[in-house]
């Protein structure tokens, strides 16, 4: 089974709370650009991530708001910044990781800050009409720095857009670009793809 | 069979004639420690490397001097840099990316810039010894990001200390860590190991 790439670069998602706290009272975030998942679009708001040891600017803030702010970041990141993030799905937030956003107005310090496990976006229909009957499932990469990713996470909703989500270390690693066309080789619990 | 993984961070090689630019006449490197292939170690100079996109400071030079000069980068610098190195064996310089090298005294505009191949130093002793009948070999890596890198490359020399090199962009996707254990799969053409 075939899958579209979708790169994520660091970026975070806010709560109405803190997204008035960091932009001011009343704001609003502004829509760039659609995202392939439903609901989802690039503001055109951009924070700073912050921590003892270091900073990273220019971090997006991705809409629409949510009731939890996340801070996904790679562990290129995290060796820059200082931090241990746990790789986690998105909304699994216990005990993540700590940092300070700083927007235009105000900063917050927050966790929420985590690494995104690999993902597919999958409906429950295209799950069963695909014969993915497993919660995790492996990707073969061609190309130089080819090879083969486990612990990949069919995140089921409905709606969805199918597609992979790799973070930038496992894009930068193998070489991989947006819109690569890449397989899907069966469960992690099958020999025969390991 | 096992094998001890060591990280690669970015780092240059330098000739003689390029040493003397950079750090003046006569100038001779300092080993701060010895790495663990033979003659090889870490000095205690650093060069800036520049592009008219972006610089990156503080990089290692790694000696002995070489009769060619060779910069190691990974992908991700090379995103930062503006580059497009090819994956390559050490030494297979032919066509790499050109990249200006800043030292304390002087500057060099060079090419040689590269993204080292994943490999593995190796004797031929061992190499035979270890039922490896082949060029390039598969390793297996655990976790919760991990999975299968292709295309390791057996690399072989005499004398040479045994252990899987990989750059910062593979290490960083796959959580690994310098002295990580690693298992090697076999040859990229068993269909059982990929």
């Amino acid at each position: 089974m075939k899958v579209v790439l979708g790169i994520s670069n660091r970026h975070v998602h806010l709560t109405k709370e803190h997204l008035e706290i960091l932009f001011g009272k009343g704001f609003e975030l502004t829509k760039v650009k659609d995202l392939n998942q439903p609901t989802q679009f690039m503001s055109s708001s951009k924070v700073t991530l912050k921590t003892p040891k270091s900073f990273i600017e220019n971090v997006r803030v991705i809409g629409e708001l949510r009731d939890y702010t996340q801070i996904e970041i790679s562990k290129t990141d995290a060796y820059k910044l200082g931090l241990n993030p746990p790789v986690r799905d998105s909304g699994d937030i216990d005990n993540s990781e700590t940092i300070t956003i700083v927007g235009p107005i105000g900063e917050i310090n927050t966790t929420g800050c985590i690494i995104a496990d690999r993902h597919i976006h999958i409906t429950s229909k295209q799950k069963e009409l695909y014969g993915l009957n497993t919660e995790y499932v492996s990707v073969l990469i061609g190309g130089e720095k080819g090879g083969i990713i486990s612990n990949v996470h069919l995140k089921v909703s409905d709606p969805a857009y199918y597609e992979l989500h790799l973070d930038t270390d496992d894009a930068n690693a193998f070489l991989l670009h947006n819109g690569d066309v890449l397989e899907i080789l069966g469960t992690n619990n099958d020999s025969q793809n390991m």
